[in-house]
C-alpha cells in the first residue's frame, strides 16, 4: 500500500451522470486516490430477492480505476433492504422491552438471524464473485461498523449456545459463575437461560457481562464468515471492516477483533471542539494504532467538518484549518490513510447535513479548498507510510473492565470507565509522552510504565500479568475502584486490589462514593472528587493523605517497590494538577523522556520511524504564541530545511524527516 | 352573528337538576348568549352500540334556547366510548414502538380506522337528524381538536394510498423523491412503504414529513366527510371544528384546514404569564385571523385563569383583571366571540382542576364576578362584530418548514420554528406594527414588507413567490438556515437560500451552529447566539460582519436591492436589541406606520374597521405609569369621550370608536 | 421477646463450609442472636417444579440453633425461579405499556395470577410443614417487601372483581363515583373497565386511586393467605412481612397492613447522609411505630453502611461511628431490633456492592469491628425491650392523601406530600418534640395537637374525625391544597378545606401555584414558595397575609377557635423559620413541653417507657461541641452515673436508665 490513502466514502448509485462526470474531474483535483464504494448499498444491488443490477457498479469501478483511484469495495449487510423484513420479519431485531424494529433507518436486522446470515453471504458472495480480480479492488471492506444487538428468540438460542461452549455444557458451573443462589436465578435447564431484558428491577451483572461478550463475538462470527468467502475468492484481497472508536459506549471487544482483520480500520468522529477535540483525536489514533499491534492502519472516515455533540443535540462544525492539522495528527500516531466520510453530500437520506469533501453548495468552497491544500500535502509525505510509532508506556484498554463497571447498582454511576482513561492519557500527552493501549493480560514488559486508571474488572490473568510486569522492573500505576471483581463479575474477597495486595502493598477495606459536589481535600494541595476508598498501608509509602471528611489522615495515594519494581496507587479521582505532578514523578523514575524534551505543554510532537532508521517528526504548535524547536531535517510540507531551528507560528503544523539521531538528542 | 358571541362549553350531562337550573339563572347574570353543548358526550348519547339516549340533549337545548343561548352543538366523536375498543381492538392508535394504547383517557381512536370513521359517521348522523331545525342550533362544532396520529396498519395502507396519489402512482418518483438510495432504502413494491416506526437510528427525513402531510390530510377527511354530512341535514348552519393553536408541536397544516371550515375557531391557552403570556396571545390571534383570510374568527376555548407551564409541571393563574384585558385583546386582533373552556367546573375526571367560568368555589368568587362584569363590558361592544383588522406586513407561517426542521438529525436542535417566529412577531408587536401570517407560496403582494425568520424548507413555489415579492417592489427579511431543502427534504445544491441567490445577493456556503453558551459578536454591538454561516456577498450591502470566531471579517447581515425591492439577510439569531433596530431600519424603508404613531412600546394598540368606514382602536396600557394617546372618539367601556387625549391608567384598556379618519392622523 | 434482636439476613446457600464455619464463629463474636433465613431461597429449595432440596436448611437452622440464634424463617415467594415463567408465561407482570417482563432480577410474579397464588402457597405451605417445631424457628417473614403492581388481564379481572365489591355491584355508582361522565367514560358493562393501562392523553384519576387501592389490598391478600396457611401449622409463632418505608413512591397502605400481622417489620434505607439522613430515621422510626399502634417494632434491615442516592446513581457510605448512634436512634423510637441486610456480603448477583456486618474485605475492618461493639452495646441495653414511648403530638399520615395528590394533571407537580410531612416532623423533632403519625379517621382525641400538612384528598370520614378533635379541643393545623377532593378524588364545592369551612373560619376560593423560583413574601418576613391560594377569613384571625403579587393583602395564614380547640390554616409552604414560629406557638397553646426542655435543637432527646414506671432517655448531641444535662440516672453504655448533670460530647450519645420522674422534672 504505497503511500498515503487519499479519499472517502463514494455513493455513485446516489448521483447522475452529470454529477459523476464531475466526480472525476474533482478527484483529480483533489488528489484523491482511494474511493470506498458500495456501502449501503444492498438495495441498489439486489431490489428483490434473487434479482442483480450490478451494472451501475460494473460502471462505477471501471471509471474510477480509469481515474487512477483505488477501490475498497463494501459488502453492503449493514442495511438489508426493505424487502428484507417482509420476507423474515423473524430477522428483524428486537430490544430487551420486546419491540421489533421497523425497517425505515439502517441496521435493522438481528445478526443471530439464520435468515439474515443466508442473505448476507449471498450477497457478498455475488460481489466476489463478479469483482475478484478488478483491477481497482485493492481491500474488502465488510459491512459498516458493526455493533447492533438484539433480544430476540434467535439472539436468545445463540447466547445460550455461546454459553454452553463457554462454561464446559455444564450448568451447574454457569450457576456457581453468575452465583445465582442470590435472588433465586438458579437455572435447572439451559432453555430457562434468557437475554438480559426488561425485568423488574436491577439484572444479573454476570449474565449481562457474559450478554455483551457474547454479542461481540456473535458479531465478529458474521464478519469472520463473509471474511473467509472473499479470503476464497480472492486470496490476495485483504479484508478489513470499519469500526466506530468507542464513544460513550463499546459493543466490540477490539482486541478480539483485531486478530481477525488484515488492517484495522476505523471511523473516528471527535467528539469536542477545541483543544478536548485534539485529546479526542490522540486517544482515538493511539487507541487504533495499539489494536493493530503498532503497525500502520487506516483511519477510514472522519468528517471535514462535522463535529457531533449528541448531549446538546448540536453539531458543530470543524473551523477553518483545523481538517488539515488534524489529518496530520492522525499520521503522527500511524495512520497511512486519510479517508472521509464522504466524497459528496447526499441532497438526502437521514444524514443529509453530514458534512463531505464536495459540501453541497459545490467545489467553490472554503471546505473543498482545503481538501485540495490536503491532497497536495499528502503527496508530499508518501515517504513516510509503513513507519511506525514506538511509546515506552502504556495505558491498559479492558473493555470487560468498561462494560463491568458501566452496570447498574454500582456503587457510584459517576465513576465512567472513559473519562478516567482520558485524563490520565491526556496527562500524558501534555507531559510529551506518547502512550500506547495495552491489554493487562498481554506481556507489558516492554513498557517503562504502565498506567491502569480503570480496572474494576480484572480478571485472574490479567491480575497475574500485572504481577509479573512490576515483579519484573515495571512501573505500574493502578487507579481506585480496580481489582474489585474478577473475570466472572464476582467480588474478590480479602480487600482490593484483590491478588494484588503484596503488589500494591496496600488493602483497601470499603468504598466510600463520594456525592455530587463534594470534594475531599488530599495532603500537598491535592484535591478529589467523585470517591474515596478506606485502605491501609501495608507496607507502601503513603505518598498523599486525606486531610478532610471521614477519611482524614488515612492513606489516599502511596507507592509500593515490589520486586524490580514499583506500583502506584491512587484511592479517589485527582485533579489534573495532582495527576500531572503525580505522573512526572513516575515517568522520571521510570526514565521516560518526552517525544521532544523541552518542548512545553502547547507543543504536540509524535515521531514515526522507518525499519531503515529513518525517522520523522510531526509538531504542532497548539499554542497563542509561536515556538522556535531545536530540530535539523527537513519540512516535507514546505520542503525548506530546519538547520537547529524551526519556528512554529501558533497554529502551524511541520513535518519534519530529520537528519540524524544524534541531531534529535542535540535538539532537547 | 350579531354581536360578540359570549360564553363557553357547558356539559349539562355532567350535572344534576339542582345545578343546571342554578346554571340558567346564573347564565343570564353573566350574560351568556352562547353555549358549547356536546363535546365529548358520545358515551352519553350512545352508551351502547346503536342504543341512544338524546333525552338529557333534547332538555338542554330546549332549555338553552328558552333562556335565549344559541348552541354551538358538537360531535362527541373525539372520545369513544368504554364499548369501542373492545368492539374494534383493530381501531385502538398505536405509538410507533408498537403498543396499542387503551380506553382511559380521550381520542383513543385511529383515524384511518374504518370501523371508527363508521361509528363516527353514524353517531354525527344522528345528532343531525335529531337537530336539524332546532331553534338553538348555530353551528356545528366538529369533534374537538383534531390532532392524534397513529402507526398502525390501518394508517400503514392509508399512507400508502396517499402516497401513491400524492406521487403519480409511481414507485421511482417516489425513491428519488424520498432519496432512497441512502441507506439501502429503495423500494421495490408499495407493500413495502411503513410508516416511520421505531427503528435502529436516524428515520428517512423525506418519509417523516410526508406522514406528517399525510395524517393533516387524513385528519382532513375525516372532518370533512362529518362537515358535508351535517350539511345535507342543515344546508344553512356553518360547521367548524375547534383546532388548538400550534405550541411545542403541530399536527394540522392549518391553511389547508382553514379552506374547508365556515369560520375558523381557536382554543387557546396562553403558554407564560405577565408579558411573554400578553405576546403569545397576539401570536394566536394573528394567526388565527390570517388563517381565516381577515375575516372575523372564533375564540372558541381559553381559560378564565389556567395556565398550562408543561416543563415545570405547573399551571399558573392568571391574576385578577387579565381574563378581561386578555378577551379585549383577542378582540382588538379579529375575534369576535369570548368563549371559555368551560362555564362550570366539574368536579371529576381528568381536568377536575381546569378553570371554568363559574368555579368549584361557586358563584361568589373573584372568577365569577369578573365574569359577570365582562359579559357586561362585551354587550358595550357588540358593534363592532363583523369588523376587521388590516395588517401592512406579514410573517410567513409554513408548518412544512416547522415539521422540517424540527426532525432528527439535523445540525441543531436548538434552532427551533416557533421561537423563531416569536421573536420576529413580538419585535413587530413592540413597534407598534401589526401583522398577518401568509404563507409563502400566496400572493404577497398586498404587504409592504414579508419576514421569513425559519424557512429551512422553502418549496419551489415559495421560492419563486419570493422571488416575484422581492421584483415587485416587496421587502423581504430571511432568517439563517432558509432555503436550505425542497419540498421533498432534499437539500438544494449550490449554496444558500437555494433558488434566491441572486434575490438577497449572497451565497451561504456553511453552516457552524454554536454551541450551547457560545456567543458570537457582530459589528454594530449585536451578538449572535446558536447559529452561524459562513456567506459571501455578491452584490449585497454587508450591514453587519462577524468579529470574533472562526467567521471574524466574514458578512453577517446583509441587504440587497433585487428589481423593485429589497431583500434582508441574517446568518445568526440575532439578541432582540439588534433585532429592533433592523426591522425599525427595515420597516422605515418600507414606509410602514405604527398602528398608533408615537405612542411607545409600553401601549398596545390595535383597530379595528368596518366596511362602513367606522373604526374602533383598541389600547392597552401595558406600563407601570399613566400615559395619554392623543385619539377623539367614544370609549364603549365607560361611555365617555377623548377629544384629543385619553388618559390610560397603567394596566387599564379603552375601546375607542374613532371620530374620523383625520383624528387618526393628527394624533400621531 | 427477650433484649434487643441483633443479626441480620443470612444466606448460607450462597456460600461453601469453609465460610459457614466462621460465620459460627462470627456471630458469636459480634453478639448476634438472630438471623432471617430463606429470603429468595425459592430456588435454592424448589430447584424444579415439585423437587425440594431442604438439606441445606436444614442444616443451617440446626446449625444456628445451635450457636444460640433465633431463626426469623422466609417464605421465600417473592422471586419464583427461572422454571416459573416458563411453566406460567401468563403469570409474568406486565407494565402499563403492556410489555411483560422476563425472569432476570427478582418480583418477577403478578400476585392475581392464579399460577402464581397457587405455586407461593404451595412453597410456604411445605416449609411450614418441614419447620413447624423446630427449635431455632422465632417468627415468620413472609415474603419480602411486597410491592410490585401489574397491568395484565389477571390484574383487570381482578380489579373488577374488587371493583364489584367495592362499589355494590353498582355500574352506575362506578360511574358516578368515577364522573365518567367526562371525557366519555360512561361503562355500559363491566367488562369494559380496564386498569389504566397506556393511553392517549391524562387518566381519570378515581380510576388511578382505585386501582392504587386494589393493588394494596391485593397483595395484602397475597399476604395474609400464606400468613393463615403458616398460623394453622404453627399457631405459637409470629407472622409478619418486612416492608419498606415509604420513599419516593408507596404502594401499600401500612395502616390496612399493619392490622394484619403481628409486629410491624420494616426495612429502612437511609436517603441522605449528615443531618437530613437522621431527620430521615426519626420520620420512619416514628412512622412504624404508629403503624405498629405505639408497640415495640422489628427493624428487619438496614445497611451498615450503605445509603443510597438514586437521584444521583451513588451510594453513599455511612461514616465511620454512624451505625452506632444510628442503631441507638432506632431504639430511642421504638424498635426492639437492630436486624441488618445482612450478614455477610456476596460475592455476586445484582446487590454484590450491598454492605454487610462482614464485608467483602473480611472481619478484619472498621465495618465489622463496629459491628462487634454494637453487639456489646446492645446487650447492655437489654432491658428496655418492650417499653414503648409516649407522644403528644401526631403528623397525619394518609397515603391515599399521597395517592391523590401525586396524580398527573394537578396544579402543580412541585406539591409533593412527602417533604410537606418531613418539613412538619423536622420542624418538631428540631423543637424537641416526639410526634406520632396518625390518619385522618382515627380517634385523634389523645394528642394535645395534630397537624395535617398534605391533606389534598380528605374523606368524609377524616373530615368528621377532625371536625371532632377540634371541637373537643384538639389544635389542628391544615397545611395549603387540603380538603380539596372526597375520597373518591371528587372536587369538594363551594370552597375549601370542604366540609371545615366553619371549623377553620375561612373559605379558600381559588389556587395559584407559583411558579419555579418565584417566592411570594408575607407579613412578618416570611417568605412562601410552590404555592399561593386568594381565601377569605370568615371569622378566623389573621396571623399572617401575603406582602406582595396579586394576592397582597389577602390572609395567608390563620388561626380560628372553634368549640374547645382552635385551627390553623396555612395558605402556602412557608419557610423553615416562619413554621418553626408557627409551630412554637401552636405547641406552647397546645401546652405541649419538649421530651428535655431546655435541650436545644443540637440535642436530640427520646424516652422509652416501661409499663412498671421505669423510663430511658436516649440523647445524642448532634452539635459541634460539648454539652451538659441536668438528669439524673445511668448511662447503660458506660455504666456511669449521673448525678444531675450528664456531659455529652459531640457526637455522643448515652442511653440513660432514668432514676426518679422527679429527677427529670428537676433536671428541666
Amino acid at each position: 500500500m504505497p503511500g498515503i490513502w487519499y479519499g472517502g466514502d463514494y455513493n455513485p448509485e446516489q448521483w447522475p451522470p452529470d454529477v459523476l462526470a464531475q466526480d472525476d474531474e474533482l478527484m483529480r483535483r483533489a488528489g484523491v486516490d482511494t474511493a470506498t464504494v458500495g456501502v449501503f448499498a444492498w438495495a441498489s444491488l439486489e431490489p428483490e430477492p434473487g434479482r442483480y443490477t450490478f451494472g451501475w457498479l460494473d460502471d462505477a469501478l471501471d471509471r474510477l480505476h480509469a481515474n487512477g483511484i483505488r477501490v475498497l469495495l463494501a459488502t453492503p449487510t449493514a442495511s438489508p433492504p426493505p424487502w428484507f423484513g417482509p420476507a423474515h420479519p423473524d430477522a428483524l431485531p428486537v430490544g430487551p422491552d420486546g419491540v421489533r424494529l421497523s425497517h425505515g433507518s439502517r441496521d435493522t436486522y438481528c445478526a443471530a438471524a439464520p435468515a439474515y446470515r443466508r442473505a448476507a453471504l449471498r450477497i457478498a458472495g455475488r460481489l466476489a464473485v463478479r469483482y475478484a480480480g478488478h483491477p481497482a479492488l485493492a481491500l474488502w471492506h465488510v459491512h459498516n461498523e458493526y455493533g447492533t444487538v438484539c433480544h430476540c428468540d434467535h439472539a436468545a438460542a445463540a447466547f445460550r449456545t455461546w454459553l454452553r461452549a463457554r462454561h464446559h455444557d455444564d450448568l451447574d458451573e454457569l450457576n456457581a459463575k453468575w452465583h445465582t443462589a442470590f435472588w433465586s436465578q438458579g437455572y435447572s435447564r439451559w432453555e430457562q437461560v434468557l437475554p438480559p431484558r426488561a425485568t423488574q428491577y436491577l439484572p444479573n451483572p454476570a449474565q449481562v457481562l457474559d450478554f455483551r461478550r457474547f454479542w461481540s463475538d456473535q458479531l465478529l462470527a458474521a464478519f469472520t464468515e463473509q471474511r473467509d468467502l472473499l479470503r476464497r475468492h480472492t486470496p490476495d484481497v485483504p479484508v478489513t471492516t470499519n469500526v466506530m472508536l468507542p464513544s460513550d459506549h463499546q459493543t466490540l471487544d477490539l482486541w478480539r477483533w483485531a486478530r481477525e482483520v488484515d488492517v484495522v480500520a476505523v471511523d473516528h468522529y471527535l467528539n469536542a471542539t477545541g483543544p478536548a477535540g485534539r485529546a479526542d483525536l490522540a486517544f482515538g489514533a493511539d487507541l487504533t494504532r495499539s489494536f493493530n499491534a503498532g503497525r500502520p492502519w487506516l483511519l477510514m472516515e472522519q468528517a471535514t467538518s462535522v463535529i457531533y455533540l449528541y448531549e446538546q443535540g448540536v453539531i458543530a462544525a470543524r473551523p477553518p484549518g483545523r481538517m488539515r492539522s488534524d489529518s496530520l495528527g492522525y499520521l503522527a500516531r500511524g495512520a497511512d490513510s486519510v479517508l472521509f466520510f464522504q466524497w459528496r453530500a447526499g441532497p438526502g437520506g437521514a444524514e443529509l447535513h453530514h458534512s463531505a469533501m464536495v459540501p453541497h453548495a459545490g467545489p467553490d468552497t472554503r471546505v473543498f479548498r482545503e481538501v485540495t491544500e490536503l491532497g497536495a500535502d499528502l503527496r508530499r509525505l508518501g515517504e513516510l507510510a509503513g513507519s511506525t510509532v514506538r511509546a515506552q508506556v502504556a495505558v491498559l484498554w479492558d473493555v470487560e473492565a468498561w462494560w463491568a463497571v458501566a452496570g447498574r447498582g454500582l456503587p457510584s454511576s459517576r465513576l465512567r470507565y472513559l473519562p478516567a482513561l482520558r485524563q490520565v492519557h491526556a496527562a500524558l500527552r501534555r507531559a510529551g509522552v506518547v502512550a500506547d493501549f495495552a491489554h493487562p493480560e498481554q506481556d507489558l514488559a516492554r513498557y517503562r510504565a504502565v498506567f491502569a486508571p480503570s480496572q474494576y474488572l480484572l480478571s485472574d490473568l490479567g491480575t497475574q500479568s500485572l504481577r509479573r510486569y512490576v515483579a519484573g522492573g515495571g512501573r505500574l500505576l493502578l487507579g481506585c475502584f480496580s481489582g474489585v471483581v474478577d473475570q466472572r463479575h464476582l467480588v474478590r474477597r480479602g480487600g482490593w486490589p484483590g491478588g494484588l495486595l503484596d503488589v500494591v502493598g496496600i488493602r483497601v477495606e470499603e468504598h466510600l462514593p463520594l456525592v455530587d459536589g463534594e470534594r475531599v481535600a488530599l495532603s500537598g494541595g491535592a484535591v478529589g472528587t467523585l470517591w474515596s476508598e478506606l485502605l491501609q498501608a501495608r507496607g507502601a509509602q503513603v505518598l498523599a493523605d486525606y486531610r478532610d471528611g471521614p477519611l482524614a489522615g488515612a492513606p489516599a495515594v502511596t507507592r509500593h517497590a515490589f520486586g524490580a519494581g514499583a506500583a502506584w496507587y491512587v484511592s479517589t479521582v485527582l485533579d489534573d494538577v495532582a495527576l500531572a505532578a503525580l505522573l512526572g514523578d513516575l515517568l522520571a523514575q521510570a526514565g521516560v523522556q518526552p517525544e521532544l524534551p523541552g518542548a512545553g505543554p502547547q507543543l504536540e510532537a509524535v515521531r514515526r520511524h522507518a525499519a531503515d532508521g529513518r525517522s520523522w517528526l510531526f509538531v504542532t504548535n497548539h499554542g497563542d504564541t509561536g515556538c522556535e524547536l531545536a530540530v535539523r531535517g527537513v519540512d516535507l510540507l514546505t520542503g525548506t530545511r530546519a538547520d537547529g531551528v524551526l519556528r512554529l507560528a501558533p497554529g502551524a503544523d511541520a513535518v519534519l524527516r530529520e537528519d540524524l539521531p544524534t541531531a534529535r538528542a542535540a535538539g532537547a
